[in-house]
């Protein structure tokens, strides 16, 4: 195909998907996501995201959770559209728009996440993707690592309740920088983003740490008129 | 058509356009935005968001861009993407994704686009418009509101230079409340969002008041990895 016409602009959806998860035994928790070797042309052998057509009836938002169920088995707690990607030569036999959601999935979900043509990748250190993917799971990093910093997003790496470190270790994974366990502390208390719950982590220590639970009388996506995604 | 199947979807940009501008002599500037009328199904005689299909080799910033050149004769100072609207009943006859992008303009451009099926509307009092453009104006106010109050997007509505209480104006019109003068002067301030010039508005007056300008030293539009927009 030499040229194309306003018809034959297809239409696609793509699924950035985050979780926390550790390399193997005793390494940290780093942010990774699960790729899709593509086994056609183009760039066939390539990783890619997961991703395919809208079905006729389905929204977008449907098509991408559909789309992560399909390759990855996993069910996001958290998924929203990210960017619609459309320049013309994105794609070399066809002119495709992809709208790209972002998920975030908790690591014991990201463990059944394993399929035959299904990989984890750190976050920052990415092979050559096909498509454009390596910018747009660059522009998803840097719109997590932007929302962290003022919004409730790390709740969906977490359970319901957790203790201030595993907080703070979520945060620290993301943003790639330690911080200051008191500061951390001041801060998000100061931040009435979370509810100190009457439980404590069960286990042999002498002081156990206190759980916590994120106050849901926040929304943890603010999508305004667009209600949760 | 009774099925849509996949190749079926169609893809359109549409744009959001604010200005400031006042309804007449003498009263106070309010949040417009100019609409198209409809001439043909679905929908005709309604009023829309100027929009069409992509062309062939220009990407979608670049369709929103000329969309709003057609439509309205208008450069914009702001231009970004808003979201894509991809619900499977958005339009009556055929499967429609729409990528909308929004845009501002200042009065004194905004008073250039009076096309024959061009109209300013109120953007808070719109008419039952075509499509689902209501929710999709309803969202970006919701987005210009919820950016006024961290960034420095108020700059797009004002000249290279501006008094403390043309700023302050810009907020109450878009915000639609009225601000403390000394309070919006101490946190405008603090920001270090502006910087005095030595320059004072022209006139007769005993104490004229002085001209600011954008640190520009900061992006007005943060798009990470995707540049600016």
């Amino acid at each position: 195909m030499t040229e194309t016409t306003d018809g034959d602009v297809t239409i696609a959806v793509s699924t950035v998907i985050f979780a926390l998860r550790s390399d193997g035994e005793g390494s940290a928790a780093s942010l990774r996501l699960p790729l899709v070797r593509r086994i056609r042309a183009p760039f066939d052998g390539r990783w890619a995201l997961p991703g395919g057509p809208i079905e006729a009836t389905e929204s977008l938002v449907a098509a991408a959770g559909r789309n992560l169920r399909e390759t990855t088995a996993l069910e996001p707690n958290y998924l929203e559209q990210l960017y619609a990607f459309g320049d013309a030569d994105r794609s070399p036999y066809e002119r495709v728009v992809s709208i790209v959601y972002w998920a975030l999935v908790r690591s014991e979900q990201a463990d059944l996440a394993e399929g035959k043509n299904v990989r984890w990748f750190a976050a920052d250190e990415l092979p050559e993707l096909a498509f454009d993917h390596n910018l747009i799971v660059e522009y998803a990093l840097w719109r997590l690592r932007t929302k962290m910093e003022y919004s409730r997003i790390a709740h969906a790496f977490l359970g319901e309740t957790f203790t201030l470190a595993e907080l703070r270790e979520v945060h620290e994974a993301v943003l790639r920088r330690p911080l200051d366990p008191a500061n951390f502390r001041r801060q998000i208390e100061a931040s009435k983003a979370i509810i100190a719950t009457e439980q404590h982590l069960t286990g042999g220590r002498h002081r156990p740490p206190r759980l916590y639970r994120y106050n849901t009388s926040v929304e943890l996506t603010d999508n305004g008129p667009l209600g949760r995604s």
